[in-house]
């Protein structure tokens, strides 16, 4: 989050908003947003969403997940979206969604688990 | 690869080593290095492992993958295998493997879909 | 389909509805339908809202998917959906949805590439 | 496993072979193994492969997993074969590897988490 500069929009039980603006050293060689970024903010959108749904003494990892890269990251501001799918004591299985700057175009889709772990 | 500082540390025929020593910037919150990073070295393994089975005037994009993190990332450097499990004309399935430094500890594992473009 | 006794209940562009009704033969050491059963379910699902949106001379075959079991499957009907994400001249993005007989309770969710072929 | 009259064939700590001979009734429209089949004999050997590492009254179900299909199922008999990646206390990582009978084609590959349910 750091890394990227990116900003935590919007938070609501069980969905998270996360953004991020372009700069020059989160792009591939064709100048568009990195897939390890688009990445990395659909983990922590399906991350955080998941939080949410957890008790307040859990942390969240991620266990694994999917994602598709669906149209070429050529846009000014990433807009990632995690939903939550189900959530249960220990798993947490979420959805992830990877905009442009108009949200109408999708960028990339995640699907995700998600584990609670108490320390 | 750039903002990492990342190496390319051995490259054959169907398989590609990554390098990345630690830095600050490569973190989460517990110190160890971030899922991200992680993931962002499984997923170039595999497309330059996919790469290096494509034609001359091919380039390589990630279709998608699906990555599991096994262990946690405590270590002084990432060590990224990408291997090529089948490639065709079209598609290249890889497998990526991130391990600690001693290459005995493996942290992730990754199973790609990768696509030749030409363009 | 012919061995699960599946219906084809819903087909439009992008999208298209199977059902299966129980039987023993369909279910794993509890009595439920196997996740076998449920998996093939949604990849036929996907399969064919995939085809939905090719053209009439091309097959579909599944490059991969991945799925999630989120509920028991403890129905007397399944009830699988597959969308199209999107669809290119290659490669089409779907996502599977297998839910229980009153559509309310999600049993397992997939995210699948479909790829187009020409024979 | 009943309805494919599948075997169980080698069982190891970690490590477990199924095997499915052909019948008619495990075929898609082309007469090859059906993806289903392919996908049920992977998640089965992937399952049982957790099961060798838990505890004796553990009970294993698959909380998702990710498939790519690699080559056509032409084949007289599947051969599966399920590894343990990783075994926690609740979670198990496994790859589960689907060949034909000459055991050198590689089919499928699989990449499996698996819960320990106490019951």
């Amino acid at each position: 989050m750091k890394t990227f500069n990116a900003q935590l929009a919007e938070v609501e039980k069980g969905k998270v908003t996360i953004t991020c603006e372009f700069s020059e050293s989160l792009t591939q060689h064709h100048g568009f947003f990195h897939a390890g970024v688009i990445t990395s903010l659909a983990d922590n959108a399906c991350g955080f969403a998941a939080l949410t749904m957890m008790p307040e003494n859990a942390e969240v990892l991620s266990v694994e997940f999917k994602i598709n890269f669906v149209k070429p990251a050529k846009t000014d501001k990433l807009i990632a979206i995690g939903k939550v799918l189900q959530s249960g004591k220990t798993l947490t299985i979420c959805e992830g969604y990877v905009y442009d700057s108009t949200k109408e175009k999708l960028i990339a889709k995640m699907q995700a688990t998600m584990i609670a772990v108490y320390q």
